[in-house]
C-alpha cells in the first residue's frame, strides 16, 4: 500500500516546446521547458511527440496496411460510410480503433504510428532528465482512446517509468475499519486523464507536469504501463458482440461443440 | 468548442466532512467544508455520500436481490469461487460489476446502492451552494468502475451540473491547421479521475475541488453525466464475448437465421 495524498495536486502544461521532428533528442527538448520540475513530480508526455522523434511517420495512402502491421488481433469491426473501422489489440496490448494509428496533428499526407516501446522511452526520459536536470521524476507517456459504453475519448498511460501505475489499496482499511480486499486503482490512467485536462488537443502543449503525487513514485523504474493491460483469460470482451455471435452461429452450423 | 486551458489546474480534498447519514442535508454539510470555493471551481463528490444521505442502505443479506433490482440488462457474468459476478447495465445507464452495489465504507452488514438520480442531485447541490455560499460552481458526482482491457478501476462521472462533460473540439484546428473532425473528449470522466487522485479510497475525504477549468462551466445546468452514456446502436460490446458466442450457437442450433 502506497497510500494516497490529499492534495493539493497541481497540473500545468509548460510553454515553448518546439515542433518535434524525426531524430530529435526528446530529452534535450524536454529539459529546455522543464526547468521548474522538482523531485517527485510526474512528467506526462503525449505519445505523438515520442512517435515524431522516433520517425514513426507513414504516408497516409498506406494507412490500412499500417493498421494491419500494428495489429495483433482484431477485436471488432464496424462499417461506416467511409469504410470499415477496425478495433484491434495492437502490439502494445492496447485495444484501440485503427490500432492507435493517428492522422491528427501530423503533416498533410502523413499518419503517425504509436511509439515503438513507450515503457522503454519513459525509462530513457526519466534517466535523461535526471542527468540533465538532477531531478528524480516519474514519467508517463499517454495516448487517447475510446471506451466501451462511454461517449468521448480519454487519455491512457501507454508508457511509464519511476511511477506506480496501479495503486494497491489491498491491505488498507476503509473508514469502517474493514480490510479493503480488492481495490486496485489505475492511477497511471487517472494521471494521464488529469494531464489531458491541461494539455488539450489543439493547443500544441504536448507535455504536462503533475505535482503532488510523490507518494506514487517508485525507487526504480517500476512496472511500466504494460502492467495496466488486461487481456487473455481475464478479458470478458475479447471479441465484439456481433463477431462473437457470428462465430458461435458458424461453429454450431458446422457441427462444432460450443 | 469550449477550448482547453493550459493550467495550472489545482485539485484538493477538503478536510472536516463528518460521516454522512440518512436524511442529512448534504448541501449544508458541503457548505461547511467548501468555504474556500470560488466561482468557476468544480466540486467533485463521491457518490457514496450521496447514497448515504439518500438512505440507499440495504442489508448485506439482500445483496443479490438488490443487484437484480438495479439491473436493466445483464451484459456478462463470470463465475468465481465465491459465486457469480454479474456485469450489468444499471438504471443509470452505467455498465458495472454488481450494478454498482457497493460494500466498502459502509457499516458492517449493510451495502449501499447508487444514488437515485445523480444528475438531479448535482443540480440541487449546484443551486444549494449558490444559495449558501454565493458561488457558481460545476458539480460532479463520481463512482468507481472497472474497464474492459485495462487493469484497475478509475472514477467516472455519474452526475453533473453546470459543467461540460463532453468537450467538443470539432471545428477546432490541430497544430497543422486542419479542422479536427471527431474529437469529443470525456472531460467529465477525466475530472472524476483527477479528483480521485486526491480523494483516495481509504482516506475518508469524499469531496474534492478542482480549480482551473472555468472554461468548461456552462451557464445553465448543462447536459448532465447521462450524456456520457453510450449504449444501444453504437455499442459494439453490448454482450460479453462468451455470452454472445453462446447465443449465436443456440440460435443456429434451433434453426434461427443469424
Amino acid at each position: 500500500m502506497t497510500g494516497q495524498g490529499l492534495g493539493p495536486l497541481t497540473v500545468w502544461a509548460p510553454d515553448g516546446l518546439p515542433e518535434v521532428g524525426g531524430g530529435d533528442d526528446l530529452v534535450a527538448l524536454l529539459a529546455e521547458v522543464l526547468g521548474d520540475v522538482r523531485d517527485g513530480d510526474v512528467v506526462v508526455i503525449t505519445s505523438k511527440i515520442v512517435s515524431k522523434a522516433e520517425g514513426r511517420v507513414v504516408a497516409a495512402r498506406d494507412r490500412e496496411q499500417a493498421i494491419t502491421d500494428e495489429t495483433v488481433r482484431v477485436v471488432a469491426t464496424r462499417e461506416h460510410p467511409g469504410g470499415v473501422t477496425r478495433i484491434v489489440e495492437n502490439r502494445l496490448g492496447l485495444v484501440m480503433a485503427a490500432a492507435g494509428v493517428d492522422a491528427s496533428n501530423t503533416p498533410e499526407g502523413t499518419i503517425l504510428l504509436l511509439p515503438l516501446d513507450p515503457d522503454a522511452t519513459a525509462r530513457a526520459v526519466r534517466a535523461g532528465l535526471r542527468d540533465r536536470l538532477g531531478v528524480t521524476v516519474g514519467v508517463l507517456i499517454t495516448d487517447t482512446a475510446g471506451r466501451p459504453w462511454r461517449q468521448g475519448v480519454t487519455d491512457l498511460a501507454i508508457g511509464a517509468a519511476g511511477l506506480t501505475v496501479l495503486d494497491d489499496l489491498r491491505g488498507g482499511h476503509d473508514s469502517h475499519g474493514r480490510v479493503l480486499t480488492a481495490t486496485l486503482t489505475a492511477v497511471g490512467d487517472e494521471i494521464a486523464a488529469a494531464a489531458e485536462l491541461v494539455k488539450g488537443k489543439s493547443a500544441g502543449r504536448p507535455v504536462a507536469v503533475v505535482r503532488g503525487l510523490a507518494h506514487l513514485l517508485t525507487d526504480g523504474d517500476g512496472p511500466g504501463a504494460r502492467s495496466l493491460v488486461r487481456l487473455g483469460e481475464q478479458d470478458m470482451f475479447a471479441q465484439g458482440t456481433a463477431e462473437a455471435y457470428a462465430r458461435g452461429w458458424k461453429d454450431a452450423a458446422s457441427g462444432e461443440r460450443p
